[in-house]
Protein backbone atom coordinates (compact mmCIF):
# COMPACT_ATOMS: atom_id res chain seq x y z
CA UNK A 1 0.00 0.00 0.00
CA UNK A 2 1.25 3.66 -1.53
CA UNK A 3 0.87 5.76 1.65
CA UNK A 4 1.96 8.68 0.13
CA UNK A 5 -0.92 7.64 -2.75
CA UNK A 6 -3.72 7.28 0.37
CA UNK A 7 -3.60 11.19 0.98
CA UNK A 8 -4.94 12.06 -2.75
CA UNK A 9 -8.13 11.09 -1.25
CA UNK A 10 -8.73 11.19 2.44
CA UNK A 11 -12.50 11.06 2.17
CA UNK A 12 -14.86 8.17 2.01
CA UNK A 13 -17.07 6.58 -0.38
CA UNK A 14 -20.81 4.55 0.92
CA UNK A 15 -21.73 2.80 -1.80
CA UNK A 16 -25.38 1.57 -1.05
CA UNK A 17 -27.23 -1.27 -2.96
CA UNK A 18 -30.64 1.24 -2.84
CA UNK A 19 -33.93 0.49 -0.49
CA UNK A 20 -32.05 1.49 2.50
CA UNK A 21 -33.87 1.93 5.53
CA UNK A 22 -35.02 5.77 6.28
CA UNK A 23 -37.58 5.46 8.58
CA UNK A 24 -36.45 2.79 11.27
CA UNK A 25 -32.89 1.71 12.49
CA UNK A 26 -31.89 3.75 9.58
CA UNK A 27 -28.27 2.16 9.86
CA UNK A 28 -26.66 3.05 6.69
CA UNK A 29 -27.64 6.60 6.82
CA UNK A 30 -26.62 7.03 10.55
CA UNK A 31 -23.31 6.01 9.59
CA UNK A 32 -22.98 8.33 6.31
CA UNK A 33 -23.93 11.07 8.87
CA UNK A 34 -21.23 9.80 11.53
CA UNK A 35 -18.66 9.53 8.29
CA UNK A 36 -19.92 13.48 7.79
CA UNK A 37 -18.66 14.37 11.28
CA UNK A 38 -21.90 14.60 12.83
CA UNK A 39 -25.75 15.69 12.41
CA UNK A 40 -24.62 19.56 12.62
CA UNK A 41 -22.39 19.14 9.80
CA UNK A 42 -23.61 20.59 6.36
CA UNK A 43 -24.42 17.77 4.53
CA UNK A 44 -25.85 18.08 0.40
CA UNK A 45 -28.12 16.01 -1.34
CA UNK A 46 -27.46 15.00 -4.99
CA UNK A 47 -30.89 14.54 -7.01
CA UNK A 48 -30.11 14.74 -10.33
CA UNK A 49 -30.31 11.07 -10.89
CA UNK A 50 -33.91 11.54 -10.82
CA UNK A 51 -36.96 14.06 -12.95
CA UNK A 52 -38.75 14.13 -9.52
CA UNK A 53 -35.80 16.24 -7.57
CA UNK A 54 -38.29 17.84 -5.02
CA UNK A 55 -40.35 14.32 -4.17
CA UNK A 56 -36.89 12.95 -3.69
CA UNK A 57 -35.41 15.19 -1.61
CA UNK A 58 -38.58 15.41 0.68
CA UNK A 59 -38.03 12.08 1.28
CA UNK A 60 -34.27 12.57 2.68
CA UNK A 61 -35.00 15.91 4.46
CA UNK A 62 -37.80 13.70 6.42
CA UNK A 63 -34.60 10.91 6.65
CA UNK A 64 -32.14 13.07 7.96
CA UNK A 65 -34.54 15.45 9.94
CA UNK A 66 -35.23 12.18 12.06
CA UNK A 67 -31.08 11.82 12.71
CA UNK A 68 -31.22 15.48 13.58
CA UNK A 69 -29.17 16.91 10.82
CA UNK A 70 -29.63 20.39 11.01
CA UNK A 71 -27.71 21.72 7.96
CA UNK A 72 -29.34 20.09 4.74
CA UNK A 73 -28.88 21.25 0.60
CA UNK A 74 -30.38 20.53 -1.91
CA UNK A 75 -28.64 20.01 -5.32
CA UNK A 76 -30.73 18.91 -8.23
CA UNK A 77 -29.92 19.81 -11.94
CA UNK A 78 -32.55 19.63 -14.88
CA UNK A 79 -29.93 20.66 -17.49
CA UNK A 80 -26.33 20.62 -17.28
CA UNK A 81 -26.48 24.11 -17.84
CA UNK A 82 -27.66 24.60 -14.20
CA UNK A 83 -23.72 22.46 -13.40
CA UNK A 84 -22.48 25.98 -13.54
CA UNK A 85 -24.66 27.88 -10.77
CA UNK A 86 -22.49 29.12 -8.42
CA UNK A 87 -25.31 28.36 -5.85
CA UNK A 88 -25.24 24.50 -6.55
CA UNK A 89 -21.41 24.80 -6.24
CA UNK A 90 -21.42 26.37 -3.06
CA UNK A 91 -23.34 23.95 -1.70
CA UNK A 92 -21.18 21.32 -2.83
CA UNK A 93 -17.98 23.44 -1.65
CA UNK A 94 -19.26 23.81 1.75
CA UNK A 95 -20.83 19.86 2.08
CA UNK A 96 -18.61 17.35 4.09
CA UNK A 97 -21.05 14.92 2.94
CA UNK A 98 -22.76 14.09 -0.42
CA UNK A 99 -25.68 11.70 -0.62
CA UNK A 100 -26.54 10.80 -4.34
CA UNK A 101 -30.05 9.57 -4.85
CA UNK A 102 -31.57 7.12 -6.85
CA UNK A 103 -33.34 7.09 -10.21
CA UNK A 104 -31.69 6.75 -13.42
CA UNK A 105 -27.51 6.76 -13.41
CA UNK A 106 -27.32 7.85 -17.48
CA UNK A 107 -29.30 11.23 -16.16
CA UNK A 108 -26.82 11.81 -13.27
CA UNK A 109 -24.37 11.91 -15.85
CA UNK A 110 -26.13 13.58 -18.73
CA UNK A 111 -26.58 16.57 -16.29
CA UNK A 112 -23.18 16.62 -14.03
CA UNK A 113 -20.70 14.39 -16.28
CA UNK A 114 -17.49 16.85 -17.18
CA UNK A 115 -19.27 19.85 -15.91
CA UNK A 116 -18.19 21.86 -12.36
CA UNK A 117 -20.42 19.97 -10.44
CA UNK A 118 -18.46 16.88 -11.11
CA UNK A 119 -15.10 18.74 -10.67
CA UNK A 120 -16.59 19.84 -7.60
CA UNK A 121 -17.72 16.24 -6.40
CA UNK A 122 -14.04 15.24 -6.91
CA UNK A 123 -12.93 18.50 -4.89
CA UNK A 124 -15.13 17.13 -1.66
CA UNK A 125 -14.05 13.75 -1.94
CA UNK A 126 -10.27 14.75 -2.09
CA UNK A 127 -10.35 17.48 1.22
CA UNK A 128 -12.50 14.35 2.56
CA UNK A 129 -15.84 14.67 2.58
CA UNK A 130 -17.85 11.23 2.48
CA UNK A 131 -19.42 10.40 -1.16
CA UNK A 132 -22.62 7.86 -0.85
CA UNK A 133 -24.80 6.74 -3.62
CA UNK A 134 -27.53 4.58 -3.44
CA UNK A 135 -28.65 2.73 -6.19
CA UNK A 136 -27.90 4.93 -9.59
CA UNK A 137 -26.30 6.83 -7.32
CA UNK A 138 -23.94 3.88 -6.31
CA UNK A 139 -23.68 2.43 -9.83
CA UNK A 140 -22.20 6.36 -11.11
CA UNK A 141 -19.54 6.26 -8.56
CA UNK A 142 -17.06 5.00 -10.56
CA UNK A 143 -15.02 4.95 -13.94
CA UNK A 144 -16.95 2.93 -15.47
CA UNK A 145 -20.97 2.76 -15.22
CA UNK A 146 -23.67 0.06 -15.87
CA UNK A 147 -25.24 2.04 -18.70
CA UNK A 148 -27.61 -0.55 -19.56
CA UNK A 149 -27.96 -3.96 -18.73
CA UNK A 150 -30.58 -6.97 -19.81
CA UNK A 151 -29.25 -10.49 -18.62
CA UNK A 152 -32.00 -12.32 -17.04
CA UNK A 153 -31.35 -16.46 -16.75
CA UNK A 154 -27.28 -16.58 -17.71
CA UNK A 155 -24.95 -13.77 -18.93
CA UNK A 156 -25.27 -13.01 -22.26
CA UNK A 157 -23.12 -11.49 -25.07
CA UNK A 158 -23.90 -7.97 -25.65
CA UNK A 159 -26.00 -8.17 -22.44
CA UNK A 160 -24.49 -4.88 -21.15
CA UNK A 161 -23.53 -1.53 -21.88
CA UNK A 162 -21.03 0.45 -20.04
CA UNK A 163 -20.75 4.31 -19.93
CA UNK A 164 -18.84 6.80 -18.02
CA UNK A 165 -19.34 7.32 -14.35
CA UNK A 166 -18.12 10.17 -11.65
CA UNK A 167 -14.55 8.08 -11.45
CA UNK A 168 -14.45 8.08 -8.10
CA UNK A 169 -13.35 4.31 -8.02
CA UNK A 170 -11.17 3.21 -11.35
CA UNK A 171 -11.65 -0.64 -11.86
CA UNK A 172 -14.99 -1.22 -9.77
CA UNK A 173 -18.48 -1.52 -12.13
CA UNK A 174 -20.91 -1.86 -9.38
CA UNK A 175 -24.82 -3.06 -9.53
CA UNK A 176 -27.41 -2.94 -6.71
CA UNK A 177 -30.48 -4.45 -5.84
CA UNK A 178 -28.34 -6.99 -6.14
CA UNK A 179 -29.89 -9.98 -4.43
CA UNK A 180 -33.51 -8.62 -4.54
CA UNK A 181 -33.62 -8.51 -8.44
CA UNK A 182 -30.68 -11.07 -8.94
CA UNK A 183 -28.43 -9.64 -10.82
CA UNK A 184 -26.01 -11.96 -11.01
CA UNK A 185 -25.88 -12.67 -14.95
CA UNK A 186 -26.00 -9.17 -15.28
CA UNK A 187 -22.66 -8.99 -13.48
CA UNK A 188 -20.99 -12.10 -14.72
CA UNK A 189 -22.32 -10.24 -18.18
CA UNK A 190 -20.01 -7.23 -17.24
CA UNK A 191 -16.87 -9.24 -16.46
CA UNK A 192 -17.46 -11.33 -19.23
CA UNK A 193 -17.15 -8.59 -21.86
CA UNK A 194 -14.71 -6.81 -19.29
CA UNK A 195 -12.69 -9.16 -17.23
CA UNK A 196 -9.98 -6.48 -16.85
CA UNK A 197 -12.56 -4.81 -14.31
CA UNK A 198 -14.11 -6.23 -11.19
CA UNK A 199 -18.00 -6.56 -10.68
CA UNK A 200 -19.92 -5.49 -7.32
CA UNK A 201 -23.13 -5.87 -6.46
CA UNK A 202 -25.01 -4.94 -3.83
CA UNK A 203 -28.42 -5.70 -2.06
CA UNK A 204 -30.96 -3.57 -1.08
CA UNK A 205 -30.30 -1.45 2.44
CA UNK A 206 -26.80 -2.37 2.25
CA UNK A 207 -23.39 -0.68 1.75
CA UNK A 208 -19.99 -0.91 0.95
CA UNK A 209 -17.82 1.71 2.92
CA UNK A 210 -14.22 2.34 1.44
CA UNK A 211 -11.48 4.01 2.91
CA UNK A 212 -9.27 4.62 0.46
CA UNK A 213 -6.10 3.51 1.52
CA UNK A 214 -7.20 2.24 4.49
CA UNK A 215 -9.87 -0.83 4.07
CA UNK A 216 -13.49 -1.58 3.67
CA UNK A 217 -16.99 -2.47 5.78
CA UNK A 218 -19.66 -3.78 4.98
CA UNK A 219 -22.78 -1.99 6.56
CA UNK A 220 -26.71 -2.94 6.89
CA UNK A 221 -29.03 -5.69 5.77
CA UNK A 222 -27.40 -7.53 2.97
CA UNK A 223 -24.33 -8.91 1.64
CA UNK A 224 -21.82 -7.37 -0.85
CA UNK A 225 -20.90 -9.85 -3.95
CA UNK A 226 -17.88 -9.54 -5.48
CA UNK A 227 -16.89 -11.35 -8.69
CA UNK A 228 -13.31 -11.43 -10.41
CA UNK A 229 -12.48 -12.36 -13.57
CA UNK A 230 -9.12 -11.61 -13.75
CA UNK A 231 -7.91 -15.69 -14.13
CA UNK A 232 -11.42 -16.80 -15.63
CA UNK A 233 -11.14 -18.38 -18.80
CA UNK A 234 -13.93 -17.63 -21.37
CA UNK A 235 -15.02 -17.77 -25.08
CA UNK A 236 -17.18 -14.63 -25.45
CA UNK A 237 -14.78 -13.24 -28.45
CA UNK A 238 -16.27 -16.26 -30.58
CA UNK A 239 -19.74 -16.16 -29.61
CA UNK A 240 -22.55 -13.74 -31.13
CA UNK A 241 -24.49 -11.14 -29.49
CA UNK A 242 -26.71 -12.66 -27.20
CA UNK A 243 -25.20 -15.81 -26.80
CA UNK A 244 -24.28 -17.23 -23.17
CA UNK A 245 -20.37 -17.61 -22.90
CA UNK A 246 -18.16 -20.04 -21.25
CA UNK A 247 -17.01 -18.87 -18.19
CA UNK A 248 -14.16 -20.76 -16.52
CA UNK A 249 -12.34 -19.96 -12.66
CA UNK A 250 -14.51 -16.78 -12.12
CA UNK A 251 -13.94 -15.92 -8.36
CA UNK A 252 -16.53 -15.39 -6.20
CA UNK A 253 -16.56 -13.59 -2.74
CA UNK A 254 -19.69 -13.03 -0.90
CA UNK A 255 -19.35 -9.94 2.41
CA UNK A 256 -21.99 -10.20 4.76
CA UNK A 257 -22.84 -6.67 6.54
CA UNK A 258 -20.24 -6.47 9.20
CA UNK A 259 -17.65 -7.39 7.28
CA UNK A 260 -14.61 -5.01 8.02
CA UNK A 261 -11.36 -5.13 6.36
CA UNK A 262 -8.64 -3.13 7.12
CA UNK A 263 -5.17 -2.72 5.30
CA UNK A 264 -3.18 -1.45 8.74
CA UNK A 265 -4.89 -4.33 11.28
CA UNK A 266 -2.11 -5.82 13.27
CA UNK A 267 -2.30 -9.22 11.99
CA UNK A 268 -2.42 -10.58 15.85
CA UNK A 269 -5.72 -8.20 16.11
CA UNK A 270 -8.23 -11.35 14.87
CA UNK A 271 -8.77 -12.90 11.67
CA UNK A 272 -11.58 -10.90 10.77
CA UNK A 273 -9.67 -7.46 9.81
CA UNK A 274 -6.99 -9.52 7.98
CA UNK A 275 -7.34 -9.89 4.35
CA UNK A 276 -7.13 -13.08 3.10
CA UNK A 277 -4.04 -13.49 0.23
CA UNK A 278 -6.55 -14.65 -2.70
CA UNK A 279 -8.37 -11.23 -1.77
CA UNK A 280 -5.63 -9.00 -1.95
CA UNK A 281 -5.83 -8.10 -5.16
CA UNK A 282 -9.49 -6.97 -5.54
CA UNK A 283 -9.02 -5.09 -2.16
CA UNK A 284 -6.71 -3.32 -3.54
CA UNK A 285 -8.65 -2.42 -6.22
CA UNK A 286 -11.39 -1.35 -4.02
CA UNK A 287 -9.14 0.99 -1.86
CA UNK A 288 -6.91 2.29 -4.69
CA UNK A 289 -6.70 5.90 -3.87
CA UNK B 1 -7.58 -40.91 -15.48
CA UNK B 2 -7.04 -43.86 -14.24
CA UNK B 3 -8.07 -46.45 -17.50
CA UNK B 4 -8.58 -49.38 -15.60
CA UNK B 5 -11.06 -47.96 -13.11
CA UNK B 6 -13.35 -46.43 -15.82
CA UNK B 7 -14.18 -50.18 -17.07
CA UNK B 8 -16.10 -50.18 -13.40
CA UNK B 9 -18.87 -47.67 -14.71
CA UNK B 10 -19.28 -47.97 -18.74
CA UNK B 11 -22.84 -46.15 -18.59
CA UNK B 12 -23.33 -42.41 -19.20
CA UNK B 13 -25.39 -40.31 -16.50
CA UNK B 14 -27.56 -37.68 -17.92
CA UNK B 15 -28.81 -35.24 -14.69
CA UNK B 16 -31.57 -32.98 -16.27
CA UNK B 17 -32.65 -29.78 -14.54
CA UNK B 18 -35.86 -30.20 -14.74
CA UNK B 19 -39.19 -28.69 -17.15
CA UNK B 20 -36.86 -30.35 -20.29
CA UNK B 21 -39.39 -30.00 -23.53
CA UNK B 22 -41.23 -32.88 -23.83
CA UNK B 23 -43.24 -31.82 -26.76
CA UNK B 24 -41.40 -29.39 -29.16
CA UNK B 25 -37.68 -30.24 -30.11
CA UNK B 26 -37.07 -32.88 -27.25
CA UNK B 27 -33.22 -32.39 -27.17
CA UNK B 28 -32.82 -33.35 -23.89
CA UNK B 29 -34.73 -36.39 -24.82
CA UNK B 30 -33.61 -36.97 -27.76
CA UNK B 31 -30.07 -37.49 -26.68
CA UNK B 32 -31.39 -39.82 -24.07
CA UNK B 33 -32.71 -42.03 -26.77
CA UNK B 34 -29.58 -41.82 -28.08
CA UNK B 35 -27.41 -42.79 -25.54
CA UNK B 36 -29.55 -45.99 -24.62
CA UNK B 37 -29.20 -47.31 -27.81
CA UNK B 38 -31.77 -46.33 -29.96
CA UNK B 39 -35.67 -45.54 -30.07
CA UNK B 40 -35.94 -49.93 -30.53
CA UNK B 41 -34.27 -50.18 -26.95
CA UNK B 42 -35.86 -51.12 -23.99
CA UNK B 43 -36.68 -47.96 -21.53
CA UNK B 44 -37.50 -47.54 -18.08
CA UNK B 45 -39.20 -44.87 -16.74
CA UNK B 46 -39.37 -44.36 -12.73
CA UNK B 47 -42.08 -42.56 -11.38
CA UNK B 48 -41.23 -43.34 -7.29
CA UNK B 49 -40.45 -39.52 -6.69
CA UNK B 50 -43.75 -38.98 -7.69
CA UNK B 51 -47.25 -39.65 -5.79
CA UNK B 52 -48.76 -39.73 -9.05
CA UNK B 53 -47.07 -42.15 -10.88
CA UNK B 54 -49.32 -42.71 -13.54
CA UNK B 55 -49.88 -39.32 -14.83
CA UNK B 56 -46.34 -38.91 -14.79
CA UNK B 57 -45.69 -41.85 -16.44
CA UNK B 58 -48.15 -40.96 -19.31
CA UNK B 59 -46.49 -37.89 -20.00
CA UNK B 60 -43.25 -39.10 -20.81
CA UNK B 61 -45.31 -42.46 -22.69
CA UNK B 62 -46.59 -39.57 -24.98
CA UNK B 63 -43.01 -37.57 -25.52
CA UNK B 64 -41.23 -41.32 -25.67
CA UNK B 65 -43.82 -41.89 -28.56
CA UNK B 66 -43.28 -38.90 -30.32
CA UNK B 67 -39.65 -40.68 -30.30
CA UNK B 68 -40.38 -43.47 -31.67
CA UNK B 69 -39.10 -45.39 -28.57
CA UNK B 70 -41.78 -48.30 -28.54
CA UNK B 71 -40.21 -50.54 -25.40
CA UNK B 72 -41.49 -48.48 -22.45
CA UNK B 73 -41.78 -49.83 -19.11
CA UNK B 74 -43.03 -47.90 -16.17
CA UNK B 75 -41.25 -48.63 -12.89
CA UNK B 76 -43.29 -47.16 -9.75
CA UNK B 77 -43.43 -48.03 -6.02
CA UNK B 78 -46.11 -46.52 -3.58
CA UNK B 79 -43.84 -48.57 -0.62
CA UNK B 80 -40.40 -49.50 -0.09
CA UNK B 81 -41.60 -53.34 0.16
CA UNK B 82 -42.49 -53.13 -3.57
CA UNK B 83 -39.07 -52.37 -4.26
CA UNK B 84 -38.25 -56.42 -4.04
CA UNK B 85 -41.06 -56.78 -6.71
CA UNK B 86 -39.44 -59.42 -9.47
CA UNK B 87 -41.58 -57.94 -12.00
CA UNK B 88 -40.04 -54.07 -11.54
CA UNK B 89 -36.55 -55.96 -10.96
CA UNK B 90 -37.08 -57.28 -14.27
CA UNK B 91 -37.82 -53.50 -15.77
CA UNK B 92 -34.79 -51.82 -14.55
CA UNK B 93 -32.72 -55.16 -15.82
CA UNK B 94 -33.61 -55.43 -19.04
CA UNK B 95 -33.61 -51.61 -19.77
CA UNK B 96 -30.69 -49.72 -21.30
CA UNK B 97 -31.88 -46.57 -20.53
CA UNK B 98 -33.48 -45.36 -17.01
CA UNK B 99 -35.57 -41.97 -16.61
CA UNK B 100 -35.94 -40.96 -13.32
CA UNK B 101 -38.95 -38.01 -13.55
CA UNK B 102 -39.52 -35.22 -11.22
CA UNK B 103 -41.11 -34.91 -8.03
CA UNK B 104 -39.27 -35.26 -4.40
CA UNK B 105 -36.12 -36.38 -4.50
CA UNK B 106 -36.85 -37.78 -0.33
CA UNK B 107 -39.59 -39.67 -2.06
CA UNK B 108 -37.63 -41.54 -4.10
CA UNK B 109 -35.04 -42.38 -2.40
CA UNK B 110 -37.64 -43.27 0.67
CA UNK B 111 -39.04 -45.83 -2.38
CA UNK B 112 -35.85 -46.81 -3.23
CA UNK B 113 -32.53 -46.25 -0.93
CA UNK B 114 -31.02 -49.77 -0.36
CA UNK B 115 -33.53 -51.71 -1.56
CA UNK B 116 -32.96 -54.06 -4.58
CA UNK B 117 -34.17 -51.63 -6.85
CA UNK B 118 -31.42 -49.19 -5.96
CA UNK B 119 -28.62 -52.32 -6.57
CA UNK B 120 -30.49 -53.22 -10.20
CA UNK B 121 -30.03 -49.21 -10.94
CA UNK B 122 -26.35 -49.15 -9.84
CA UNK B 123 -25.46 -52.44 -12.09
CA UNK B 124 -27.30 -51.25 -14.98
CA UNK B 125 -25.41 -48.17 -14.63
CA UNK B 126 -22.21 -50.10 -14.10
CA UNK B 127 -23.30 -52.58 -17.01
CA UNK B 128 -23.65 -49.66 -19.67
CA UNK B 129 -27.33 -48.21 -19.31
CA UNK B 130 -27.69 -44.29 -19.66
CA UNK B 131 -29.27 -43.47 -16.35
CA UNK B 132 -30.85 -40.24 -16.47
CA UNK B 133 -32.87 -37.69 -13.96
CA UNK B 134 -34.79 -34.80 -14.28
CA UNK B 135 -35.41 -32.66 -11.25
CA UNK B 136 -36.02 -34.24 -8.05
CA UNK B 137 -34.10 -37.67 -10.27
CA UNK B 138 -31.29 -35.17 -10.88
CA UNK B 139 -31.36 -33.96 -7.32
CA UNK B 140 -31.06 -37.62 -6.35
CA UNK B 141 -28.56 -38.71 -8.42
CA UNK B 142 -25.28 -38.30 -6.12
CA UNK B 143 -24.17 -39.86 -3.19
CA UNK B 144 -25.03 -36.40 -1.03
CA UNK B 145 -28.47 -34.82 -2.07
CA UNK B 146 -30.24 -31.65 -1.25
CA UNK B 147 -32.59 -32.77 0.96
CA UNK B 148 -33.96 -29.76 2.23
CA UNK B 149 -32.81 -25.86 1.34
CA UNK B 150 -34.61 -22.57 1.84
CA UNK B 151 -31.70 -19.80 1.38
CA UNK B 152 -33.99 -17.09 -0.76
CA UNK B 153 -31.61 -14.02 -1.35
CA UNK B 154 -28.04 -14.72 0.09
CA UNK B 155 -26.54 -18.00 1.60
CA UNK B 156 -27.28 -18.75 5.08
CA UNK B 157 -25.91 -21.44 7.80
CA UNK B 158 -28.24 -23.79 8.35
CA UNK B 159 -30.37 -22.81 5.52
CA UNK B 160 -29.46 -26.43 3.40
CA UNK B 161 -30.05 -30.17 4.88
CA UNK B 162 -28.63 -33.13 2.88
CA UNK B 163 -29.68 -36.75 2.82
CA UNK B 164 -28.61 -39.72 1.37
CA UNK B 165 -29.29 -40.04 -2.62
CA UNK B 166 -28.55 -43.09 -5.08
CA UNK B 167 -24.99 -42.38 -5.11
CA UNK B 168 -23.70 -42.85 -8.34
CA UNK B 169 -21.52 -39.71 -8.24
CA UNK B 170 -19.73 -39.37 -5.54
CA UNK B 171 -18.52 -35.83 -4.19
CA UNK B 172 -21.34 -33.36 -6.24
CA UNK B 173 -24.28 -32.20 -4.92
CA UNK B 174 -27.23 -31.01 -7.90
CA UNK B 175 -29.54 -28.63 -7.70
CA UNK B 176 -32.17 -27.89 -10.23
CA UNK B 177 -34.32 -25.10 -12.10
CA UNK B 178 -31.13 -23.12 -11.05
CA UNK B 179 -31.19 -19.95 -12.94
CA UNK B 180 -35.34 -19.80 -12.85
CA UNK B 181 -35.86 -19.86 -9.29
CA UNK B 182 -32.35 -18.08 -8.51
CA UNK B 183 -30.79 -20.68 -6.83
CA UNK B 184 -27.44 -19.90 -6.21
CA UNK B 185 -27.77 -18.70 -2.09
CA UNK B 186 -28.82 -22.70 -1.98
CA UNK B 187 -25.81 -23.70 -3.70
CA UNK B 188 -23.47 -21.45 -2.14
CA UNK B 189 -25.20 -22.29 1.22
CA UNK B 190 -24.16 -26.30 0.71
CA UNK B 191 -20.38 -25.59 -0.19
CA UNK B 192 -20.34 -23.48 3.00
CA UNK B 193 -21.17 -26.11 5.06
CA UNK B 194 -19.62 -28.83 2.95
CA UNK B 195 -16.59 -27.14 0.99
CA UNK B 196 -14.94 -30.71 0.32
CA UNK B 197 -18.30 -31.18 -1.72
CA UNK B 198 -19.01 -29.36 -5.36
CA UNK B 199 -22.05 -27.52 -6.55
CA UNK B 200 -23.56 -27.56 -9.71
CA UNK B 201 -26.89 -25.88 -10.62
CA UNK B 202 -29.05 -27.04 -13.64
CA UNK B 203 -31.29 -24.53 -15.44
CA UNK B 204 -34.53 -25.67 -16.95
CA UNK B 205 -34.03 -27.81 -20.30
CA UNK B 206 -30.71 -28.53 -19.79
CA UNK B 207 -28.71 -31.60 -18.86
CA UNK B 208 -25.07 -32.52 -17.81
CA UNK B 209 -23.96 -35.45 -19.53
CA UNK B 210 -21.16 -37.37 -17.74
CA UNK B 211 -19.68 -40.01 -19.10
CA UNK B 212 -17.35 -41.37 -16.18
CA UNK B 213 -13.78 -41.51 -17.05
CA UNK B 214 -14.08 -39.84 -20.47
CA UNK B 215 -16.12 -35.97 -20.61
CA UNK B 216 -18.98 -34.05 -19.92
CA UNK B 217 -21.25 -32.52 -22.08
CA UNK B 218 -24.23 -30.01 -22.12
CA UNK B 219 -27.19 -30.17 -24.04
CA UNK B 220 -30.22 -28.15 -24.06
CA UNK B 221 -31.25 -24.65 -24.12
CA UNK B 222 -29.80 -23.08 -20.77
CA UNK B 223 -26.27 -23.41 -19.12
CA UNK B 224 -24.81 -25.53 -15.94
CA UNK B 225 -22.98 -23.11 -12.81
CA UNK B 226 -20.36 -25.01 -11.12
CA UNK B 227 -19.35 -23.92 -7.40
CA UNK B 228 -16.18 -24.68 -5.73
CA UNK B 229 -15.31 -23.80 -2.36
CA UNK B 230 -12.60 -26.21 -2.10
CA UNK B 231 -10.09 -23.25 -1.86
CA UNK B 232 -12.71 -20.87 -0.25
CA UNK B 233 -12.12 -18.92 3.45
CA UNK B 234 -15.25 -18.73 5.19
CA UNK B 235 -16.36 -17.34 8.76
CA UNK B 236 -19.54 -20.46 8.93
CA UNK B 237 -18.20 -22.08 11.87
CA UNK B 238 -18.11 -18.67 13.84
CA UNK B 239 -21.89 -17.79 12.72
CA UNK B 240 -25.55 -18.40 14.53
CA UNK B 241 -28.07 -20.58 12.41
CA UNK B 242 -29.75 -18.54 9.86
CA UNK B 243 -26.59 -15.68 9.70
CA UNK B 244 -25.07 -14.94 6.50
CA UNK B 245 -21.72 -16.82 6.20
CA UNK B 246 -17.95 -14.63 4.68
CA UNK B 247 -17.54 -16.25 1.70
CA UNK B 248 -13.32 -15.70 -0.16
CA UNK B 249 -12.47 -17.31 -3.08
CA UNK B 250 -15.71 -19.64 -4.56
CA UNK B 251 -15.10 -20.33 -7.97
CA UNK B 252 -17.21 -20.20 -10.08
CA UNK B 253 -18.10 -21.81 -13.88
CA UNK B 254 -20.76 -21.38 -16.02
CA UNK B 255 -20.85 -24.22 -18.91
CA UNK B 256 -23.45 -23.30 -21.47
CA UNK B 257 -25.05 -26.19 -23.63
CA UNK B 258 -22.52 -26.91 -26.29
CA UNK B 259 -20.04 -27.18 -24.40
CA UNK B 260 -18.04 -30.47 -24.29
CA UNK B 261 -15.30 -31.51 -22.33
CA UNK B 262 -13.18 -34.57 -23.50
CA UNK B 263 -10.41 -36.03 -21.41
CA UNK B 264 -9.04 -38.24 -24.21
CA UNK B 265 -8.67 -34.74 -26.45
CA UNK B 266 -6.06 -34.23 -28.78
CA UNK B 267 -4.63 -31.18 -27.73
CA UNK B 268 -4.65 -29.76 -31.63
CA UNK B 269 -8.23 -30.59 -31.75
CA UNK B 270 -9.29 -27.08 -30.72
CA UNK B 271 -9.60 -25.43 -27.50
CA UNK B 272 -13.15 -26.65 -27.04
CA UNK B 273 -12.28 -29.66 -26.22
CA UNK B 274 -9.51 -29.32 -23.95
CA UNK B 275 -9.73 -29.14 -19.80
CA UNK B 276 -8.54 -25.54 -18.62
CA UNK B 277 -5.94 -26.49 -15.91
CA UNK B 278 -8.24 -24.62 -13.43
CA UNK B 279 -11.16 -26.51 -14.34
CA UNK B 280 -9.11 -30.25 -13.65
CA UNK B 281 -9.67 -31.47 -10.41
CA UNK B 282 -13.51 -30.14 -10.59
CA UNK B 283 -13.78 -32.13 -14.24
CA UNK B 284 -12.45 -35.00 -12.26
CA UNK B 285 -14.55 -35.23 -9.76
CA UNK B 286 -17.78 -35.33 -12.27
CA UNK B 287 -16.12 -37.95 -14.20
CA UNK B 288 -14.88 -40.27 -11.46
CA UNK B 289 -16.02 -43.35 -12.57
Amino acid sequence: MDKSRAAAAQGHLLIVGGSEDREHDMRVLTRFVDLCGGADQPIAVMTAASAIGDEVFAMYRAAFAELNVTRLSHVHLDSPKEAASEKLLARIREAKGIFMTGGDQKRLLQMTGGTPVHSEIAAAYARGACIAGTSAGASAMSRFMLAEGKAELEPEKGAIRLGAGLGLVERIVFDQHFAQRKRLPRLLSIIAERPDLYGIGLDEDTALLISPGRGIEVIGDGAVTLVDGLNMISNIDTLDHGEVPRLIDVRLHLLPAGTCFDADADADAGRDTRIPPTFQDFFDAITQP
